[in-house]
């Protein structure tokens, strides 16, 4: 069991046994990781207001929905996201079916090893790498394929397992929200089906509680076996308005609590801030260059702008990764040698 | 409360009383509206092979999901399904907007007051109306128009609620399963958004875990405020090879154990019969003329045909109504005067 799981399974039983034994509950820090700053005080206020009998802000448990963005949010997305260093890894693999790749972007940049190149593709350029290397697989192959990859891959920046760079303070608060009655659900512009393949392991999120960009399947049968074989076709992308979208499709009630990272989020804050009752949205903001990764305004893929105005205005939560959190990653060195 | 809800409530405490203590479970029929015939036996069996620990079937908690059509073995769908009279209601109510409507089928036939008109339009006109008549409205708007309508439209056969045309020997199933652990969702190729409207109080199944027929949505904002439109284009339709495509979107794992009554389900029960462990598939055969209604392989909207033979071969289970179920309905009365 990796250090992450293993501070999660403690907290999920901590958090477990806190549910049933008030008292010992306040004498427990359950955001640990988080310094004593505003973000803090602000999450341990809302989650009391919506969950103490007798409140005037309670919510009563089936409506406690939290949804999270995952790339940036619960972990890493530099260099790129990992999804794209897989889709890259296929792209390599596939590159001999595909002697045209060699003089088409966003393509010829993978096989050139350029990233930077790649990234400026931008999102299409992403969409088109990860359309082209995902088509034409079974879901279970391509589950397959994913847990093979995610069980050995890693971040070129840092050399750590990408499953290793979550960050801590996050799967604190997914922990606390689920003990006080929240079922968390991830919401990203991530593909859903490379998502659920470790969403259950290292964020305690069931495959049902995951929704991403998804691409069109279709039911076949094969030697008489059914199978689901991914199209090259889109059937959500689940980033900015569609958010809202993939959450009224999979969910269909308002989440009452809301957390991202970039603008790529901005539409599910507002959407889960126009709830009738009590709500809470927060922005991680990356400014530490020092423990991970600085970026915002300017940022080709994950640009924090518009929604950093609007959260501001509407003093929703911003957290400074710098000030507000005292742990990053689940162990306490980073970048981290093998 | 009406009678099915409070026999569910009833079924549901029973339930979880029973989950704490298993020697009084034993005692207790857990699905008292069924026959002492081959289906009950092999449900129980079933869910003692997958629920017992040492079985070689054992089955972890996560992974015991169980989907269910909605029309025709959950509820009523005679003479037409629940939507569709919605959708005619709405028809009726927007006519004055479309004059064009009196020279266009559906619409005309809708107009004149045509069932059998209707019926021959097909599944292909029940899409348009419902695509005529739900695009345009936001979510809000929509759920809100629905569940007025549930709450007081009845069956023009019975003059009994929609919502008391429920199977009691199905709510009894559903509770019975979901206090054995497993995760109740419907899959059915009716509208989610209007499914959801009663799913949780009549079926005791959440909206999230509500799989259905999706328009497309778009995320705008009016005066600022954030709403969801319904387009007059589809998502998915949830029928046929589109329920395994609806479950791997929405739950992204492969059910155990799967339940329908007509040839739109076939896919469901074969993609949840290829799981790799123990599973289990049952349809329901309408051929209780006396006590509901008595149809199968001539049916117009919902035929039972291949799916009937494919269920003979394969040795699944085949509910026949009128021997298998004690009990029909919540109320032992059918049909009943208001």
């Amino acid at each position: 069991m990796n250090p992450a799981l293993k501070s999660a399974a403690v907290l999920i039983v901590l958090n477990a046994a806190a549910a049933c034994t008030p008292a010992a509950s306040a004498a427990r820090d359950p955001l640990p990781s988080w310094n004593d700053t505003a973000p803090k005080k602000a999450i341990l206020s809302f989650v009391d207001r919506v969950t103490r009998p007798g409140s005037p802000d309670f919510v009563p448990v089936p409506a406690r929905i939290a949804t999270f963005d995952n790339d940036g949010t619960l972990w890493v997305e530099k260099p790129l996201p990992a999804e794209l260093f897989f889709a890259l890894d296929r792209v390599k693999a596939l590159a001999p079916q595909h002697p045209e790749w060699t003089a088409t972007e966003p393509f010829a940049s993978v096989l050139r090893g350029d990233l930077p190149g790649v990234e400026r593709s931008g999102k299409k350029g992403m969409l088109e790498i990860v359309a082209a290397t995902h088509a034409g697989m079974t879901s279970a192959e391509f589950n397959g394929t994913v847990h093979e990859w995610v069980a050995s891959a890693r971040n070129p920046a840092t050399e750590r397992l990408f499953t290793q760079m979550v960050y801590q303070p996050m799967l604190e608060l997914l922990a606390y929200l689920r003990a006080n009655g929240f079922k968390t659900f991830i919401v990203s512009g991530g593909g859903v089906e490379f998502m659920r393949a470790f969403s259950e392991r290292v964020y305690g999120v069931p495959p049902e509680q995951v929704i991403g960009s998804e691409g069109k399947l279709e039911f076949q049968l094969r030697d008489g076996k059914p199978v689901l074989v991914k199209l090259a076709a889109v059937q959500l992308i689940d980033d900015k308005g569609g958010k809202p979208v993939g959450i009224q499709n999979h969910i269909g009630r308002r989440p009452i609590a809301a957390f991202g990272n970039s603008d790529g989020d901005l539409e599910m804050l507002q959407w889960s801030a126009a709830s009738e009752g009590a709500s809470f949205q927060l922005l991680v903001h990356h400014d530490d260059a020092k423990r991970a990764f600085a970026y915002d305004r300017d940022d080709k893929l994950a640009r924090l702008d518009v929604a950093w105005d609007v959260a501001v205005l509407r003093h929703w939560t911003v957290v400074s990764m710098k000030n507000d959190w005292a742990t990053i990653f689940p162990a306490a060195r980073f970048p981290a040698a093998r």
